[in-house]
């Protein structure tokens, strides 16, 4: 089967424009992470059960004046065959909510043609705004996204996870720092021509994120970890901020606690309650 | 859409194990990279256009006795919407060529749940018999595969791009060796208690797989970068063998110079017959 490429987003903005009109615009930091496990989707209001596009798009269109990014996890529909309901779901967001821009969290990681592949794959097939990649293999894993003209590259650089550290926390010889600042600054300085890039850091570790914050300037962070990974939120804001531009330079991702705020026929009301209390969580502690 | 598992193997063979008897069996360390580009799928004997199933099951049928192992790309499927024809080749693949370990080259890297949906997709949508995954987000973004009993994890360690070396080239300070020989280690040492993870080592550094053999012991190889990539195939051979057990220990890779080998009606007898002079060049390199 061939497909179409979905058309071009109609607006000529780039990735990071798009977040600085949602960062003003929606006056919040919230990205909703859509991460559809079909053992814990709760049933229609109707009672029927729900399937993985009409979950997400239930969140979404209850979560939109509340955020300033959603970002679809690839493996929860790569389990269940359901790429078919990624394409939709992305359609409907781009349609309905063209002011907020779209994360592909696929964590992509190869080169050459194989990574052209997966670009189109993200930006033609899908018309996401942005996909996660991983930087292990190097400069040449990341040229093939950027070379999609305003497209976002978000690189992992300090993940919220305790085996991070087994090899981001590993000090380089050079100059003692550790793996996870070697990735902030060729991010910053060898690879962001296009200023599109942003990079990951987990907001398990705030600490690390003011570090990354010092190396990269005001390039956008996907802060993952807050919410049901226990990251401290306070903590996480202050440590991200840009002096100044209060209000600006992170995504702080929510998956579950969001998504699994409510198990019944409301969950989608529940679902916003906790969003609209996590956006001011996040605007107090950006005062 | 939910769909259905794929029926469990019907050999009750860990990955390790099918990789051994292959290489006894076939007298081959030759594993054929299914990267099926649809710009360079040569038409079918009978002049028509050839789909991806069609182009790869026809590489697969032509090579499947001068082989150890197939490696079907997934970016290659993902940006044509073609997962149904993945699942139909692997498929094809278990049910003609259930001799031959199928290794989904997707290069998965995250953790908790997400990755064990990653598990559940490429051992039981695809039934792949293994995995490549990548190491950057550490050891709980490899647990989630090797709870799958007998799959096979195949973990990035030093790829043959030359953007590797920006990471994978850091030397450490806590010992000066670079980062990709604490891979080696991490996986040798901690991570394979199962005995089923590999690495992947790139044929463009014959040292390099010469310093990994060293840490890993009889660790399985998985090597790009042979053929169209230009590594050395006498050294690397040499430099990744296992002394007393030769043709063993290696599955080296060669995707475009066996599938694109012809590009008229004869297209499958070319792969084969670069498939053949390959292996043997592998056996005679392996005296």
């Amino acid at each position: 089967m061939k497909i179409q490429p979905t058309p071009m987003n109609s607006s000529p903005n780039t990735f990071t424009q798009q977040l600085q009109s949602a960062w003003a615009l929606q006056g919040s930091m919230l990205c909703v992470g859509l991460d559809p496990d079909t053992a814990r989707i709760p049933a229609s209001p109707q009672g029927k059960p729900l399937g993985i596009f009409e979950f997400c798009r239930d969140i979404a269109d209850a979560t939109a004046d509340v955020v300033c990014a959603f970002k679809p996890q690839f493996a929860y529909f790569a389990s269940q065959g359901a790429e078919d309901q990624l394409e939709k779901l992305i359609r409907h967001l781009k349609d309905r909510h063209p002011q907020i821009p779209v994360i592909l969290d696929s964590k992509r990681g190869d080169i050459g043609s194989t990574a052209e592949h997966y670009a189109l794959e993200a930006f033609e097939r899908y018309g996401a705004d942005a996909i996660t990649v991983n930087p292990y293999m190097g400069s040449d894993s990341i040229a093939p996204y950027l070379k999609h003209h305003g497209k976002g590259v978000i690189v992992l650089c300090r993940t919220s996870n305790p085996g991070g550290s087994d090899l981001q926390f590993l000090n380089i010889a050079s100059d003692g720092k550790p793996l996870y600042l070697h990735v902030a600054e060729l991010a910053a300085k060898k690879w962001n021509a296009s200023g599109q890039i942003s990079l990951v850091v987990g907001a398990t570790f705030p600490e690390e994120i003011a570090k990354v914050r010092a190396v990269v300037g005001e390039m956008p962070l996907l802060i993952p970890g807050i919410g049901a990974q226990g990251g401290d939120l306070n903590a996480t804001v202050q440590a991200g901020r840009i002096s100044n531009k209060p209000g600006t330079g992170m995504m702080i991702n929510s998956s579950r606690a969001i998504l699994y705020a409510g198990q019944g026929p409301d969950f989608a009301e529940r679902a916003r309650a906790v969003a609209i209390e996590t956006r001011d969580a996040l605007r107090a502690a950006a005062q």
